[in-house]
């Protein structure tokens, strides 16, 4: 992929900004290879992120923000310019399971992901080899039930350590702290294992089951402080039916999970999601 | 379609049931159209359904019911043996929304939906034209927010008088009272416009959209006394976005409605959906 | 829905069309409801929609289109400029199978599908009653086998009659002449019943069936002289399995045919489909 | 999972097969843990599946053929019964691409496919380091454009010395030769990447780009001498629209292809294809 600046700003919708923003990348030369933006008519909030062709402009990424700071100002947005030569920095945390982990991997090692994966931390050994066998640090920072604390600012510590620009969940068994949630927020994913708001909390395909829904889901989202009501980043789901059991639920649901995440963790690295109260806009 | 025996059937699981019923069928002479089996593992429970040519048996339905009693009573089934040549009666109920009406009106005509439609019942007078141009008898009963009760007990006498098998709500918006949940136990459907159990109740699309799911839903199911918690039949989803408003969701959630209740009819017709619990067997 | 234009662009790529465009609008006043953009890398055109609320502008659809031309001339763009006030009119086109033109008239009858339906042309009189019933002049034109072209001279007369702006094919089993295809190039919309390009011809179905796919489809697509070969406008799926015969297979399809049919038809009548060689730049 | 026979049935459909199959294994206390049976009208033939629990039969499976002949004779059965114990030997052949690779062995690892994974083929050394991870033996045979001939006869060498039931062809991007196909009919899976009929041959991706259409797929089907033409097993598909480029098509396409083929592959372990003149009987 060609070296590209991402300007993506979330404002009040009035008139001039499509306008004001476009001439704007215009005037500095500036090419334009892909455009989404959305008002939403209930808040009166507008949505918008320009992908543009970094050698069309002929200035850095701090001068190009430089440039456009009186138009920010002038429409009082939340924005954000990023440049596509500085990857990301993503820290992956997983519990026993491997499905999400190991597609991942695969997706980061085929080009999908654009980002670097700083470290992978569990709370069991059990994935280290794949881990390593990929070049990438494994940390295992065991969680004692009785005393959670020690484990969270040992992980706290490593997360800081890798520089990491965001936090993926792909199957971390344990609850993340709300000092963590609130530090990181709007750049931890989480991927829960049902279709949410349906089954929220622990063992949801058991849940599934036992209410002999026909359908099982996955839902990737943002972690919050409160558990499993974070913003929606992506769900998808999988036909059942009677025939199956808890345990082929599960099986189905792997999938479901594993490209839910994938989908989610993709449009994040590629600055696609935007946060919009408890909502998110993704400009997919 | 030709002219066929259904024998659905629901025991505690055992040896020799198969053997027992396939024997019983082939000494008559009987050629078997579909067949379908479930063994439930946890409760130990067995499910099966059989389709058989009539003309190979060369007996009547009564003849073939006294036959099979002793293997019944063997096997301690629940069991029906239904003829296609005696249609259902099916009894309507909409409010004012038309698409769920307008489409099972459409696959009867068809030929989709093997049943007769005995009367559709409505407390708006809005779709009488149209239930009229198909030459079924519509029922205005209006229903009074302070005072139900002479509703429901029109309604009843309505169904009763109409000879119903089975009674569908086709987005009718009351609550049926209990009296009648339970008098027609396992024979009314409903159409809940939510991915159930998420967004039970009332305005589930707002519910939904507040919530910014990425998929829509609707679920049809067995109306029990409890609201939205019936065994499930069927369910369906729609892609959802940012871009979407309320009133986008619920015109993409009249096409899930009216897909997921047609398959729910359709299989319910063709005895295809056998109670388990609070859940169903599907043999679809 | 408000009163609303919509601007449509096609036009080579370069710098400053966006900016010019917004500029454009934002000057009038104008307030941009939707906005969708599309270049294409590999033939070096740009494509855009928007929607401006027409109050906000405060001048008709002819002096906007005055004003603009100027800026349409110097990016050589096919444009147009489209007033939601002015209806489209449409004439449907059927032959016997009636479940495109219940599932089209609903929608009409719902809102879903802003246009007038001028008058429906079927080869066969069997649907008259149902066209009728929704108030819309139904025209009988049976086609000889041996010699069309009387049917397809009438056949012209009608739609020129009905000043229609589009020709929806929803079912239509004959083929059209080359004249007419040419006439109502990009106006003409038809229903295939398979996944083009597997399939083309007649009983797709069936052809379906003897190859044994797991998934049946069907394909809406703008009509071409070239049987089956148009720019496809959406394609939908439906599973099957070895237990569906045929004859299941042409009723699964009936359902995706008319779901695909609608949202073509749909997209086109909000000029969200916009032409691209043999293919279709569709901003749903 | 417990030890389980399989018990896998195609004859000429007539009175009393179910009978005389279900009596046999009643007879000898077999206990049926899931059954499966399809009449095809069409050509007259019948098809079976039961599972079931070794240790109610109390014996083995060589008895149990022995045990069973007579029925198979008197109905003309082709037949199997195989034993969940006895693994499966299977070869996987692979080109440059990973993806079907790493998915395939990720399930493995996970205990979705049930066999033993006796070699891995390449005609490239890349990926050798991922399969000796997993360690498994893997073979590096280069295939020379202007004499195959050689390679082949390595090739099948390997996999006779595998003593493999199947061969996956998981992206393999040669064409096998006739011998093989015909040596190992109805055990070679392979993956295409369009769905067929759709684009057979080489760069489907850019066919069905080039052909605009709307969704792209991926089949799972047994190799035969022709090309792209044999039994289907399974199909999928994936929504494109005019702003993805080729190399999007590669990429979605990845993801539909490995879980259609892990989806074939899996079936045909366990017995649950059954080869039907060009086409399957799929007992999913």
């Amino acid at each position: 992929m060609c070296h590209r600046y991402r300007l993506v700003i979330s404002c009040p919708d009035q008139l001039g900004i499509v306008a004001g923003v476009s001439s704007f990348i215009t005037g500095h030369g500036g090419s334009i290879t892909e455009a989404s933006q959305h008002s939403d008519l209930e808040t009166g909030r507008f949505f918008m992120r320009y992908e543009i062709r970094a050698d069309s402009l002929g200035m850095t990424a701090d001068s190009m923000r430089d440039a456009f700071l009186p138009i920010a100002q002038e429409f009082d947005m939340h924005w954000a310019l990023t440049d596509t030569r500085q990857r990301r920095r993503m820290v992956l945390m997983v519990s026993r399971e491997s499905h999400c982990l190991v597609d991942l991997l695969y997706r980061w090692t085929a080009g999908e992901l654009d980002c670097d994966i700083a470290a992978v931390i569990s709370n069991h050994d059990d994935l280290r080899s794949l881990v390593e066998w990929h070049a990438i640090p494994f940390h295992h920072v065991p969680v004692e039930a009785q005393d959670k604390a020690p484990a969270f600012a040992e992980i706290e510590g490593l997360v800081e350590a890798a520089q990491a620009d965001c936090v993926v969940l792909a199957r971390y068994m344990q609850i993340l702290p709300p000092a963590i949630c609130q530090r990181y927020a709007g750049r931890v994913i989480n991927i829960h294992h049902s279709f949410l708001p349906s089954f929220a909390g622990a063992k949801p395909y058991h849940q599934a089951h036992e209410r002999g829904v026909k359908l099982i889901g996955a839902t990737c989202h943002y972690v919050t402080e409160e558990l499993d009501a974070g913003p929606i980043i992506e769900q998808g789901v999988h036909r059942v039916s009677h025939c199956h059991t808890p345990s082929d639920l599960v099986r189905f649901g792997r999938d479901v999970e594993k490209a839910v995440l994938a989908r989610g963790v993709r449009w994040h690295l590629e600055d696609r999601v935007l946060m919009h109260g408890n909502k998110t806009v993704v400009f997919a």
